[in-house]
Order: structure tokens, then sequence, then C-alpha cells
């Protein structure tokens, strides 16, 4: 069966589609009262965020747009400190989509929410013309526990920068899929929470968390250089990247610095703690090839210690990236 | 100037955009943080809701896309007795939108979440291939007074039905737009907390309200005589309708019970408070036409009585209503 504009009227067509596929997924008690908003009780600080997902195609080698939905905005919350524990999801479905892989999209978020521990509370669908593509937005709450202050603004000289492991596998997955190119690499797409319970259990004085999403690293570590006043310093023998997607990449001419990734994140703490927090990122599933990859420093700006021993500047990403990666 | 895909890489032309265009209209201190998630001190009940706009044409009489989904989950929130509070936005822009228009919308939007009190505390932009268009997800997060309980379950037989206004004034002003018909139909877009503010002043026990979009005053009525396990009966010659949409609903065979409405709503309250109720509602500028059209009876399903005093099954909609309405 395929998606067609009744299933946007609002009407019974969207009834049966409700029932038939997120309600089948998603069952909860929030969810089932299908009022116009949930109603939760929450207390104290929150983190609330929102992503959209246009990410082509709709599945691909270690995720789909489902599992990345639930986990884009589950690491948004992450980063900021908080507990992730609520999740709407807006779908933007495209005529003719086939209802079989919505229906194994739907099923990829809930059991990726289920183990993320958020709960999907409130949903809507519309129907717009096209061919079979699929949106997805998702916005999150999380709870802040007292006592946790992590901003991008926090940075000081002196602190160290985790990157939880390899660089561009997500990017380099889209692109081959896009390109019909066969191997081995697949998307990172993951939940980060592993690595945040782990730095948090032990008490690690985590000043800057940010996913390396978009962008890439080299934009990410700009907006932090930015936000805190400092500059950064990277060394680039220290960048973890998998062998066979920096094969791929120099075959392309990409950069891992400004290549997209779904299941990392970097972490600023700071120097004395730097070296317990990389062993504990390290035993997670997540952070398991995490590595120090610079520090912070006095100035302002970017730059990287290249392997023959040059300084360079790290700028933000020019031009379009790859398109549709997220 | 139009988008183009460099505008969703993440990258430096994504910046740009974000700060031409959204931080310009949309600046406030939590947004200007510049962080993943929104932090936010909130405490008690919430209600959470989300909502996808596709709405073509993307400017029309009496709204655009913006006002329309700042309005539309304002609504959501208000019709849970919530006084909402904070709102994200996820743009999804198509290549070749005209950054002018974009810049139209993004401006109507702060300027109805001003009138409405709430703040836009975190977005998401993203870029898709296309032909001009846009799409945008607005969540949004309110607080409930202690003491409310307002839900589609609560309605109880004797109960009253009042209806804001008059049914179909966006469903037909949509339609007209995209067939180039001239007239003076507008939408009603607009936010509905002057009549939500003005009942629970009054101290009136709202039982169950709901916003009548997509689907029409039957659907929701259906789903509301279901949730609640009741029956509702309705009067024709009591249902609102602008002479003029009734004119240009007869000559294209729709029937305003299933058009599609941006600022109208129905409140179930008890009979005894049905008049004081009405009264409120009609000395507010979004109920000046308010009229009790209904109650709520013994049994299941909805019915109508007709002019002429024949009783008839009121079903949900079926088929595909008018596609991107809202």
């Amino acid at each position: 069966m395929k998606i067609t504009m009744a299933h946007g009227s609002g009407g019974k067509t969207s009834a049966e589609l409700m029932s038939s596929v997120f309600g089948k997924h998603f069952k909860n008690s929030v969810l089932d009262k299908m009022e116009d908003a949930a109603v939760l009780e929450i207390s104290g600080k929150i983190a609330f965020s929102t992503d959209s997902f246009v990410v082509t195609p709709l599945e691909f080698k270690g995720g789909d747009i489902g599992k990345l939905c639930v986990c884009g905005t589950v690491n948004d919350l992450l980063m900021m400190g908080a507990q992730p524990k609520y999740l709407t999801c807006g779908f933007i479905l495209e005529e003719g989509l086939d209802v079989d892989t919505l229906d194994r999209i739907v099923s990829s978020m809930a059991a990726q929410a289920k183990a993320a521990g958020v709960t999907i509370v409130a949903g809507d669908t519309k129907v717009v013309e096209g061919s079979g593509g699929l949106y997805i937005n998702t916005s999150g709450i999380g709870v802040i526990p007292a006592g946790r202050d992590v901003s991008a603004a926090n940075c000081e000289p002196g602190d160290q920068i985790l990157l939880s492991g390899t660089l561009g596998d997500h990017h380099a997955c889209i692109l081959s899929a896009r390109m019909e190119i066969e191997n081995n690499i697949k998307s990172d797409c993951g939940c980060l929470s592993d690595i945040t319970d782990a730095l948090f259990s032990a008490d690690i004085d985590v000043k800057t968390m940010r996913d390396v999403t978009r962008g890439g690293l080299g934009t990410i570590l700009n907006e932090i250089a930015d936000t805190s006043g400092c500059r950064i310093e990277l060394a680039e023998e220290s960048i973890p990247v998998n062998e066979e997607v920096r094969g791929f990449a120099d075959i392309l001419g990409l950069d891992p610095l400004y290549m997209g990734n779904e299941g990392k994140m970097v972490a600023v703490v700071p120097a004395e703690q730097a070296q317990q927090a990389l062993e504990l990122m390290q035993k997670t599933e997540h952070g398991k090839d995490a590595a120090i990859i610079g520090q912070v420093t006095e100035g302002s700006g970017t730059f990287i210690t290249t392997r023959l021993g040059a300084s360079r500047v790290v700028d933000v990403l020019y031009g379009e990236g790859l398109p549709r990666i997220c």
C-alpha cells in the first residue's frame, strides 16, 4: 500500500494510518489519550530541543531516518547535561511512500526510543505531493539534574578536548549509498547516553559537550571557541578516522574535519580529569575509539598541527557540504 | 536572493541565514546562546505538543504559514487548559525559496509569538530539493495551572457544546487562493487565548476544548463523543457560517461541517454555565460569533437535526479533504 493525500485529511483514512502504523509501534498511556497535547508532570531545569530530518536514502547501513531522528534529538538533550525524557514526532509524508517502509521506520524509532529511555508522547502527520519521500521532526524534553552546567561558553584555557570516536562514518555511508558504491562503511548513528552517563557518574567536571553532526568537527569547534572566547588547538595525528573511511575520503577529496557524523561527540574537560575521562569513554560502546585530540588555549579561532608539524587555521565549513545528510 | 543547498550545510552559509533572518526576528536571551537545546526552568503539570505545517499558498488572506504555525501550536496547548510558554521551530526550506518571502514569514511568526506571549527558544533549518516551498514544524510547551482538568474524555450527558464562530473560513480562503477566485473570504487563522482566558477567569468548568482544524467540526465531535463515551446532538440552524463562505461552499458542494478552520474551537461546559460561557465568548475578538450548537446526551455517535427537522448521522471526514490546508 502507498501513502495517498487522504492519509493527510485528518479524517477516517488518517485515523486508520494512525492506528495501523503509529499507534501499533508507539503505544503508551500518554499517546493513547489522543488529545491535542500530552499532559506531563515535570519539575526543575529542563532542556528543550528540536530537529528535522530529511536524510536520503531513508534506510542505510547502520540505521534509517527513524533511528536517526530519535538519536539526533536525544543527543542534543544529552549534550546539555540533560536526561532525555519525552519526544514528539511530526511526520511529513510524500504521496507514494510505501506504507511498509514507513512501518519499518516507525518500528525503528520505537525501538530506539525504548533503548534511549524516552517516551514518544505526541505526534502529527501531514501528506504532501512528491515521490515517496519522508521528513521527520523530533522535539524533545530532558531534565537537567541539579548542579549540572554544561555550555559551549564554559571552556577555559588548559581544558582538554576529547572526541568520542572516528570521524566521517555517517557521511561516507550516505554518500556511498547514493553513489551505489559497495563497501563496509556504516553510519555511526547512535545515542550517546552511555558516554554521558559514564562521565557524570564519575563526577567528571564536563564543561562543554557537542555532538559532531552536520558541518563536522571543524565547524563545531569554531562555534565552541567563539562562544567561550578561547582558542582551540588540535593535533591532526590524534584524530581517529576509520581506515576505510579515510581511503574513501581521500579518493573523493573530502576532509574528515568537515564530514558529518551521527554518533560522535566532543567533550571539554579540565586537564587533570582528561585521562580519567578518556578511559571512561573508551569503556563504553559508543566511545571505544575515543581520543584526546587537542586543548583549549588563550586567544581565538581553531588551529590544527598537521602530521608534518605545520599549524594551520581550521575554519567553519564553506559551501554546501553533503546535502540531506541528516 | 534564493535559498540554495548551501543554506542547509550547517556551515558558514547556514550561519549567515541564521543571523540575517532567524536571529534578526527571533532574538531572545535563550535562543541567542546557540546551544544544542534551550535550558528552561519549569515546574508542575505541562502540556507538550507538536504540529507540522505544509499549507499552500504560503501567504493568504488573513495570514501566512508563519502566523498559522504559531497559532496552531499555541491553540493545541490552550485546548488542554495550558498557558503556552515556549515554542521550537523546525524549518524545511525547498531550494529556490525566495529569502524575502522567508523573511516576511519569519517576521510574521515573531509578531504572532509576541502577541501570544510565547518565546521561540530553539530552532533547526534543513534544505531539500524542490521548487521554493517551505514546511515548518512548531512544538510547544505550556504550563497547566493547578486544578485544571480539560480532556476529550470529560463530557457528560447534559453538557452543552459551544462553537466559537463561523465554520469554513480558512478552508474557503485557501481554496479560493488556489482557484484564483476573487472574493472577500479570509482565513480565521488566530490564537484563541482571548477565549480561553475569558472562560477560565470566570471559573467556567470547561470539560473539553478542541480547536476545529483539519477534518472539520464533524470529525472533531466524533472524536470527543468516542473518547467521552457519549452521544452528541447538534442543531444545524444554530451553526454559524459566514454568508459568503456558505455561498462558496454551496457552489462547490462542500459541507461546512467538514471544512477546516484555524481559529475556531468547541468548548463543552455544564448546562447551567452555558449561557454565561456564551456571553463571555461573544465579548472576545475571536469568539464574537460564538453559538451554542448542541448538547451531550446518553449514547454514542454524533447526530444533527437539519433545518427541515430530520435527524441524521454526522460521520467523520471520508476521502482526502482539502490537501495541504494547514
